[in-house]
């Protein structure tokens, strides 16, 4: 899958780990009316892409969210709408600590227990994490856990993007630190259980009130310094609704980087899928082009988020309707938008023959249908021209096309019968 | 025009206002080869952006551009090419401090004199501020000018966004900083002449080297204490790639805000043009509805970046040709890409004629020659309907590809005749 790709060696981790994710905030930075770790990123909440990132380490084994009150039910059909395995919703308290000490606690009681824990079922690493930062990867889960079970307590450090000040009372300048000497410190942060859950015994009200560093209440109450690790920048943290719109420019990014292009194997569109994959090369993307998705080249199916069907010459959705179909088979379209391009090559006879409603139809109720389960279907006629620089022409007309597909998503543009 | 709109009410500054923006940074955190400053954002340069954000304060009598060596001309190529008329070019230093230097000093020689400058045709005010930080309003210009000729100096702040913690040698957590008591010193700054240029003259070589404040410099060189002003979030600085799409999907949400749909009077036109704006207010965009362009109706030409032109009956262009026309005439799509899309109402007895050929070619070969001058000509066909459901389903869907249209602004796509 996409994400097996992402992990090039499986991390050994021999001691149990699991993750609290407070999801707590009501957001009032965005500017949006819904807390940001709710927003919908391409189609599914923001938090979801963060479970998401945690989930899919093999030697991750519980994931608590905690969420306030109200939005207990919302996480609930979050985790069943996407299929989430391994999380356990908690209720948060009436601060950023108070929440992430009920999370702590959750994952010690999994098997039932209130009061006596029972040291066996505890994890010996707990990984702390926002749930709006969703670009976390495995390699840095696996520093910070590694650290974190040797030094009692690890946290990511970032280098400070502005000089930091001290201001006077009356709004002046009194001084600016000096860059180097200092970091950010921010999120994933990992402890070893018995560090963070005796942090949260021993700290007072007041640190529950207004602390906002696990790192310092490890260092205050249980005399251990945090290992600090420097992590990259994907870690930074969506806040503003602008960061809304990275997140998603990064999402589709990924998803774009390739497509398969199926030809049915028919010469006139193996010409075709040839010059699209140059075209592709200049628009900094892979095409992978296959006769079929049957036998081995079925593996397309569970690898890829873009595909680009070729009909030669006879303006036929069945081929089309037969990879949507293998599409909904395999659940592809669960987590993210899958886009399929159907592609009309017609030939030169053609030509005059003045087009007819039939198609654009068909395509618009096949898209239709399609998209209710998060399958993007559009079309695009091309006609075949014996004049070379023409073709050339087209051909790199369609792949951009191709490319604004592939890289917006419009859910609005599904159904469009485009001309190359 | 859409700037004035910006400006609520005229400040009143009765003393002399430069800017320095320096622009030398080389972009190596982007990611990207080209430095961010120079990245493009909707066809133009990010620079530009930061430029037009204080040439189009009145107040604002002349901006020094300072830019690395090997940069001078493509500099200079962008200030020609987007009419920037308040900009001066100044070479960089080997340092942000030595760079911003050279632009206060270019700033003081604007007559000519090479040594002695003449102390009447400075500024009073210097204002210095990031070119990756486009989004710099008026009014906090205006804030930023007014403090800094009251106290000498004055800089923008913004809360702390993560913990600031102190590191041990060792790359252990020292102490973490009260998050209270700090805050992040950003840009713009703001310094009389005399205290800038002071500064300058009496710091060291290693603070030309190694500083990276100038609010500091101000304080220790001149004694001068910055009044420091919150900020808003909008003073974010482009630094990694996610933020150009953050920085394009900002501008992008600008320019979509209303269109202006052309009736040319006719009652279906009127109608459908009623039922748009109805569905475009749910898409949270303003549409103003005019019969035509002219006399006062010409005010839509000046002020709006989206314009719909509904044919109704007749496939013809002629209308959204003088469209073209009058765009190119005001040079309104100079600063950023101005969508045009035409929709073709048909009635019904046209829904049996077969679709020729002709009104995709002319609409696609329109739409070539309008991408050159920075218009996105996109058109729409539309059958009319006695079902009323069945209308009320087209018109939504219109509205969604509309606002898809105008929020996407694709080059690619120009010219595609779609179907509603
Ligand atoms: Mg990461
Ligand atoms: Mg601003």
């Amino acid at each position: 899958s996409g994400q097996r790709r992402r992990r090039p060696l499986e991390r050994s981790v021999d001691f149990p780990v699991c993750a609290v994710l407070p999801a707590g905030g009501t957001g009032e930075r965005t500017g949006l009316r819904t807390p940001k770790q709710f927003c919908s990123v391409l189609g599914r909440p923001l938090i979801s892409y963060t479970v998401q990132a945690f989930e899919r380490v093999s030697w991750i084994q519980s994931i608590a969210v905690v969420v306030a009150k109200e939005n207990m039910d919302l996480m609930t059909d979050i985790i069943q709408r996407f299929q989430h395995k391994k999380v356990q919703v908690v209720e948060g308290g009436s601060t950023r600590h108070r929440s992430i000490c009920n999370g702590v606690r959750a994952l010690g009681e999994a098997v039932g227990e209130e009061e006596q824990v029972m040291a066996a079922n505890r994890p010996k690493v707990v990984i702390i994490h926002d749930a709006v930062r969703p670009f976390v990867e495995e390699d840095f889960l696996y520093k910070i856990a590694m650290a974190a079970k040797e030094q009692g307590a690890a946290g990511a450090i970032r280098p400070l993007v502005s000089t930091v000040i001290a201001t006077t009372s009356e709004g002046y300048l009194d001084h600016s630190l000096e860059r180097a000497r200092y970091r950010a410190s921010e999120m994933p942060q990992g402890f070893t259980y018995d560090v963070i859950y005796q942090a949260y015994q021993r700290c007072t009200d007041a640190d529950f009130e207004f602390g906002t560093e696990c790192l310092h209440l490890a260092l205050q109450y249980c005399g251990t310094k945090a290992k600090l690790i420097e992590g990259p920048p994907t870690l930074w943290k969506v806040t503003y609704k602008r960061d809304l719109a990275a997140a998603e420019s990064i999402i589709k990014e990924t998803l774009s980087r390739s497509a398969c292009i199926v030809t049915g194997g028919s010469a006139p569109a193996a010409t075709l899928a040839d010059a699209l994959q140059n075209a592709f090369r200049a628009l900094d993307m892979e095409l992978n082009v296959t006769p079929d998705l049957m036998g081995d080249n079925s593996k397309y199916l569970v690898n890829e988020w873009n595909f680009i069907q070729i009909s030669v010459s006879h303006p036929c959705l069945s081929e089309v309707e037969a990879i949507l179909t293998d599409l909904d088979a395999a659940n592809r379209a669960l987590l993210h938008p899958v886009v399929v391009i159907w592609v009309h090559l017609s030939s030169l006879d053609e030509l005059s023959i003045s087009r007819t409603m039939a198609e654009p139809a068909a395509i618009r109720d096949l898209a239709s249908a399609a998209k209710l389960r998060n399958i993007l279907l559009y079309g695009i006629q091309l006609h075949q021209s014996t004049d070379t620089e023409c073709w050339e022409r087209s051909v790199l007309r369609v792949a951009e096309i191709m490319s604004t597909l592939i890289r917006d998503r419009s859910p609005a543009l599904v159904g469009q019968l485009l001309q190359a």
